[in-house]
């Protein structure tokens, strides 16, 4: 390339010879990293949907559903025996009944929902649609401060099962919280594929052990087997009125709280209606069963593990673990090998179900972040797919959320609990209210009965919602409670509304007239300020790249910020006699070179119609460590300099070869 | 304005109106704050010097010097009393004598530089003179370690000055002694002039108070007043093998230990030789007069607390507080009314003296670091004088320095000792060696005296830099010792000379032929590329700047990252009929934006000859947070094109009102 530019008479420009074209561009710092870490970018055709037969599809959308079994009927328990001792015993099984009736009417709600919305049926969807964008933002703000407390209590339940087979982590439970959370982030940004096979194992293997527990524990149960727990361990809650009878104990506000508790344990009923599209045709029916079939999973567990609960008065103890199902586990399968495996077993299916309940909440919380920035009402960043396809701001935020929620609360799920479950409750109510109306405008075949399922699920959510916030506004003796949410949720919206106000103000003063000003004439006068600090090959670069702006007026600044320096320099400038460029000295007493490049600026283009052409002479370093050795007041001119009218500031790279001479 | 342009049938160009000339330009935000917290921008000119007579000169120059009292005695102690037992109290006396022959022998030698180097008489000027570049490095970087220490040591000793007195401050003193750091390098950024009042005061105050306690303590000590103090109150130092007299227990390495832990209060003695020039004439004899002043104060003193400690068998305490002076001060002074007082003021002077200490590190070391900035051996942001006229940049690495030393020391004065002085010790060294070849190649009148007294000064601290390296090397029970800094100073010399050889390659790369280069032809061909998001104003506006530039090939790029947009986009554009700007889609499957438009640029820069230049409209914004609203790729775009030969990246402004419609 040199000899053949050489061999016209042409002058070699200063810089490096451009590379050969075989020669590989230079990658981004950026990219470099994302390419190492997380792997080969993904093209956007890569975004492909499998299709899901019905028991994969369960494993796929269940964990967060089913998880909640791990911590729902010790949250129960918790609560009870502080207040009414012994009685809790009586009073867990009938508390998870109802439960399981709220739970009943979810499914048979959703079910509409599936029919209705067979391609996105969430919450902010079916909200938006029927009630516009304001109501949906409450929706969809709900259940993003709710997974990310999914993820928080999820993986703060996960541990205490890692605690509980292994008592030496105790100490360690935030740690290894905010382990499992980077690492399923990680995993989320790589694009974990959400293969069935992946979430099957676990999740069967979660089922098949749960199930084992139950109908051992029952058989013993009827066959008379079961130990009953004393009550005075060390470690345990400390147990309230105890022995003198519920009904001196129980006020109807402890009921009611400790159904608050257990409310967490019938969330995650809404996954499926999220991805409906997944399944295989009809899609619909398909997803339809799986519902029913993970409702009914959800529900036997549940009311097993309170009932054994109840009649082997397995009470919780107070720093957490072991846990409740632990307990039942250690005394069902008995202390041999075999019931010992069994245990083990039990206790790394719980964790894993837990971890893939956080994992689930890493797929839908940016999937609705993006919904809600698709409509200008969260920064645009968040609908942008990464390097390997998926919404990866998201993923980060999430993270970074529940991260801090993990280290606020210690990792204690009791701590968490009394914020959990208040948005998943508004979002239901809302989008079943969403399907009410449906209804009502529709009016498709079948639709009374539709509107008599949804307006009675939007009822009980709204009750269950009112129950929660009232009875865990702020629990006695900890600081966190529903309140957190109360003011975070309405303090969201506004935030989110004011940040859609600014989006639809900047695209409507952009699109204005957009076409004449693209055909507008252009400004009389283009002067060119080549920024010099020494007489070197960049500034010679810069000026040499100035001239084939041919410009109306071509000056060679230098802000004098230090006097000795600048007369040297026009000393060097008149001696190699650059007289085609006169050099301009610039007054800087207070050595505010960003400033006084400013003023010049300012002076340039005052008649407001000249356009300015900054040009900064940039050295391009071939290594990182190289360019400490310089400071960046170019990039604090380029940023100052470009806040007047028609100021354009260009860098105009020198590429340093770092061999010295060429 | 609008309307005059309007008048003429000029099109008013998109962006706001131009300011009025009245109206103010905007200031950057790194202004707007340096302002608030710093105040006004000093002027260059500003930089004056304060010309000082004797007694203030004192004040200024010999904080470091005089408040090293402060701590001496009581390391010497602290080392002899866990060794020797109550031996301590013989050897202390002795072991300060010896210590005040190598003060004064360094008085001499220093009397010598001054008079030599009239100008500037620091260590790195005399080495760098006399032996080179690269033994300056080694001087100049070893008295930068030192100033990180004297900084620590000050405020570390400060600290327990003030618990000795408030003892329920004792558990606050690390983050005491961080803000005391904190306090100081604040009030150095703002410019505090060395104003000489300021300094006059504490200085006096103390030496006064210092005086005072000797006089009544050696006249209390002479009548027979003084008691002996028990040795075994709780607290104090463990006693060595007490009472078997200092023969059995006493070994030379103990003494010389001590020795090496005293030599930290003979330091301090350079500083008047950095500053002759701030002296009334004749400067050099000004100085040399001070100079031996406050040798003999420090000297007094030294020897006068020494000598009390020794008669009364004050021991340190293992905690550090209260200390050997205050607890001296307790008993000379009296239970009394005035004693208290007295006492209180004591403790005061003390204080004020030890972070007047730090103070003059602050204003040491940032010189220093200049100039070794100057000769291109540190990033040259530390010659770089900020916005109050102070090398900012070399105050924040002290203050960042020293902080991190106090954090991992936890501000306890005997941990930092074994680091102190070594550095200081080896300046001097080569400093005096320096001194002895400028009399041997000078050969000045009396210069057969100059060299026997430099050469011994030099052999002096010689022996004890070897000394305090051996004896302290790695203290019994510590991590940190001396053997930090004698791996950590030539390391850092190492990084410095790499750092220079960086400095002296691009020099030369970009002085070499530099005028050739500037008047180089221009390139055959320029191409813009204006790169296009949407169709709107911001774009519209670059367009307009790219007319101006009367480029050969003009082409507006969307880089399709979204293949609807893209399509959406493409419709738009033709729709509008913008036919002199065909749009040209660049394919992205992987959605890296940057990258594709590198590979436009690099493609459109093939041939070697053409100018590239790349136009980014960016939207600039009338409130930060709003920023905050759309991602940063034009950064990323701008940094990654730069890479390539002849790409030229602009960024073409547009300001948005923030109001709506216009």
């Amino acid at each position: 390339m040199l000899s053949s530019t050489s061999s016209v008479g042409q002058f070699v420009p200063p810089g490096p010879i451009p590379p050969p074209p075989k020669d590989p561009l230079p990658e981004s710092l950026g990219d470099r990293v994302k390419t190492k870490l997380l792997g080969e970018p993904l093209n956007t055709e890569d975004l492909a949907h499998e299709r899901l037969g019905k028991p994969t599809a369960l494993a796929v959308f269940a964990s967060d559903n089913l998880s909640s079994v791990a911590y729902g009927t010790e949250e129960i328990l918790r609560h009870l025996v502080q207040y009414v001792g012994i009685a809790a015993f009586t009073l867990v099984t009938p508390i998870t009944v109802v439960l399981l009736v709220v739970l009943a009417f979810l499914i048979l709600s959703y079910r509409q929902t599936i029919k209705a919305y067979p391609t996105a049926g969430g919450a902010y969807i079916v909200t938006r649609d029927n009630f516009g964008l304001l109501p949906a933002q409450v929706a969809g703000v709900s259940l993003l401060t709710d997974y990310v407390l999914t993820v928080a209590v999820s993986v703060a339940a996960g541990t205490p099962a890692l605690v509980s087979a292994f008592p030496g982590l105790g100490s360690f439970a935030v740690p290894i919280s905010v382990a499992f959370v980077a690492i399923i982030a990680f995993g989320n940004l790589r694009g974990v594929k959400e293969s069935g096979r992946v979430f099957a194992v676990p999740t069967y293997f979660f089922i098949v052990t749960m199930i084992a527990l139950l109908v051992i524990g029952l058989g013993r149960l009827v066959f008379g087997h079961l130990p009953v727990e004393a009550l005075n361990r060390p470690g345990l809650m400390p147990l309230g009125k105890a022995g003198n009878g519920w009904l001196q104990g129980a006020t109807l506000f402890v009921v009611l709280r400790a159904f608050a508790s257990g409310g967490a344990a019938v969330t995650g009923v809404e996954a499926i209606s999220n991805g409906v599209p997944a399944f295989r045709v009809p899609e619909w029916k398909n997803a339809r069963t799986t519902l029913v079939i993970m409702g009914s999973t959800l529900g036997a567990m549940f009311f097993g593990l309170s009932l054994l609960a109840a009649k082997m008065h397995v009470a919780p103890y107070e720093k957490g673990t072991p846990t409740v199902i632990s307990q039942i586990a250690k005394i069902v399968f008995g202390g041999g090998a075999v019931g010992n495996v069994a245990y083990y077993c039990l206790q790394a299916g719980t964790m894993l179900i837990l971890v893939l309940a956080a994992n689930t909440s890493f797929a839908d919380f940016p999937r609705l972040a993006s919904f809600h920035a698709g409509d200008n009402f969260m920064p645009r960043q968040l609908t942008k797919r990464g390097h390997r396809l998926v919404f990866s701001n998201g993923i980060l935020s999430l993270a970074a959320a529940s991260i801090f929620l993990i280290v606020i609360t210690q990792a204690k799920v009791d701590r968490l609990i009394p914020l959990y479950a208040i948005g998943v409750f508004t979002s239901f109510t809302l989008s079943q209210a969403g399907m009410a109306k449906h209804h009502l405008t529709q009016r498709e075949p079948g639709w009374r009965r539709g509107l008599f399922i949804n307006a009675t699920g939007a009822f009980l959510s709204l009750v269950v919602d009112v129950v929660i916030a009232i009875t865990k506004f702020k629990p006695a003796g900890a600081i966190l409670g529903a309140w957190v949410i109360v003011v975070l949720v309405p303090v969201m919206v506004a935030l989110l509304v004011r940040l859609n106000r600014q989006y639809e103000a900047e695209t409507e003063e952009l699109e204005e007239d957009a076409r004449d000003a693209a055909e507008a004439p252009i400004l009389r006068r283009h002067v060119v300020l080549v920024l010099v600090n020494n007489l070197d090959r960049s500034a010679a670069r810069a000026m040499q790249y100035a001239r084939s702006l041919t410009p109306d007026d071509l000056r060679a600044v230098h802000v004098a910020y230090d006097e000795h320096h600048a007369e040297h320099l026009a000393a060097d400038w008149r001696r190699l006699g650059l007289s085609r460029f006169p050099l301009e000295l610039v007054d800087c007493p207070d050595r505010r070179i960003t400033r006084s490049v400013l003023e010049v600026v300012a002076e340039a283009s005052a008649d407001g119609n000249t356009e300015v052409t900054v040009l900064i002479p940039r050295l391009e370093h071939r290594r990182a460590w190289h360019k400490l050795l310089h400071d960046r007041t170019s990039d604090a001119i380029a940023r100052t300099v470009s806040r007047l009218p028609h100021a354009n500031v260009t860098f105009v790279p020198y590429h340093l070869t770092g061999r010295g001479r060429q």
